[in-house]
């Protein structure tokens, strides 16, 4: 697959993180770190949570999507842009291209979180529908790249790993002396660029990933020692429905202390938790960084936890979770 | 009815609500203020909004709260505290009298928020229900004095309008230079706290309320130069359903430049129009002041407004609007 810049597969460093925070800090926003006492109390540790639902595009994903198509211009390439996605990096996309003056096609499973989908075409982007799966995902983006888009992909690129990054760069100046960095893993460009980040400026701190059972292919690659990539995924979680990327894995392989897992109902009762001490509605996948400290307290007890909350994309139609 | 200080009734100043802001900020959040480039170029004035849903107790009431709680202690009064609220004072009232080791009772309008109940009861409080009136809450409130208790009013307490003072205390770092700062209006005390310290920091600067037409007693009554002290309220806007106070009243009539009405239409408009750039559910109340921009866009056209979403405290089951 044509990746838009010869430094695709290279693994990127803080200083390219550090690039990547140059580039896009003026098009983001720096999103909100908040702690509760009281829930710190029950949960045994030190919670500083990132609060990237309240981003541009309603998720972390616009860091990357602009950091790469940012790059583009830099580059020197023109044309439109196309990529695949359960949603949030559909939408980051799109505003990223629109912003920069280029169409952008979206390759979106048939499954996908309405709001998800109509979040992309308010964007400016084109919704390609295809199966529910990795290879229909894939297929379809392979076709738009075959009628000259250039693909940016959702995960599996060092610019995008770079522009995820730069969400833990400012987390750690806005949580100084973290023990412990933790964020969702579905494709891995979110725990990837943190865990290049958090290495650098930290030394000791641990970088743990939150994944669900029902999508848990990058603690089965850990496990294994290789990248699985056939994985039947089932979860609600549906941005970690994706499975963790090539050169994803290769860094956290590197980098990453422990993906920890837990089960759905962990991630919903991590939902209404948020809600309830934050008044905050993040999307499953981000509850999963709750849903890990509260499934595994022992691996958390006493520490200082700098969490990502990836999102907050959800249907208000259809919440998993009532609030009396 | 005996106030729990003998400065209950004195027009405070911005000496005042600093004092506050040391006495309670190390108890309550410094919430986020955001902007949005595109939600400004819709509205045609660059838009600040402080997040006070996610405050403690999910709304900046706990400012006001606990200002008033610790006073209490520096005055030397012991004893049970006393409310009557639409829920979210009661909300905060219960939490800064258990962080202080009293019993809280409060006095709720039994068609209050269902969710607005459970959160006086999560932090302690015991709830009364009363008939839907004013005149119901203040006689509820009224036995409860006579058993004993001290009476922390919902808005008409100096103690309380410092507290609520606080938020644009912060609001004035987080946003320097405002022209406009726009609150909502209930029973005034964030507004009338809002007004003396932006009045006091920044010369010139104007201080607009909003008020749904469905309960505008304090338009009218600024209108008619008194305060009206009978209105049938009938708004979605759940927080804003009382009475203008007296010293609140007496305290916009000096500052408060101007107060917006809009409709029930426009509030709903507002929550999904919050929703879609921030991803962050406001209640019904908070949303006014971005229907008041919409409805009276001259008032506001190229100006730099400081405007605080008050509250998140909603039920999640009954949203007024729909995600797609």
């Amino acid at each position: 697959m044509p990746m838009s810049s010869s430094n695709a597969e290279r693994i990127p460093n803080l200083a390219d993180i550090e690039a990547a925070y140059q580039r896009i800090h003026q098009d983001i926003r720096t999103t909100p770190v908040l702690s509760d006492p009281e829930l710190n109390k029950k949960l045994g540790c030190e919670l500083w949570l990132k609060f990237e639902n309240l981003q541009v595009t309603g998720s972390f994903k616009i860091r990357g999507a602009t950091n790469a198509v940012k790059r583009l211009a830099e580059l020197g390439q023109s044309g439109d842009i196309a990529t695949h996605s359960s949603g949030n990096h559909g939408a980051a996309l799109a505003r990223a291209a629109r912003l920069a003056g280029r169409k952008s096609w979206v390759v979106m499973p048939e499954n996908s979180v309405k709001s998800k989908v109509e979040s992309v075409r308010q964007q400016g982007g084109e919704v390609i529908f295809c199966a529910a799966t990795q290879k229909a995902r894939e297929q379809g983006l392979e076709k738009l790249i075959e009628q000259g888009c250039i693909a940016i992909p959702p995960y599996d690129h060092a610019d995008i790993i770079c522009g995820q990054g730069t969400a833990a760069f400012e987390l750690n100046q806005q949580c100084p002396h973290a023990d412990i960095f933790l964020t969702p893993v579905g494709g891995g460009g979110l725990i990837s660029g943190t865990s290049i980040a958090a290495k650098a400026l930290l030394p000791g701190v641990k970088v743990i990933g939150a994944e669900p059972e029902g999508a848990a292919d990058t603690a089965l690659s850990l496990k294994l020692g290789k990248r699985v990539d056939e994985y039947t995924v089932d979860t609600i979680a549906d941005g970690l429905r994706a499975l963790v990327g090539k050169l994803n894995f290769e860094i956290i392989q590197a980098n990453v202390d422990q993906v920890v897992t837990m089960n759905e109902a962990s991630i919903i009762d991590a939902m209404a938790l948020i809600w309830k001490h934050f008044r905050v509605l993040a999307e499953p996948s981000s509850a999963t960084v709750l849903a890990a400290i509260v499934e595994s307290p022992q691996i958390f007890a006493g520490k200082r936890v700098a969490a990502i909350i990836s999102g907050g994309n959800v249907d208000l139609n259809h919440l998993p979770f009532t609030t009396s």
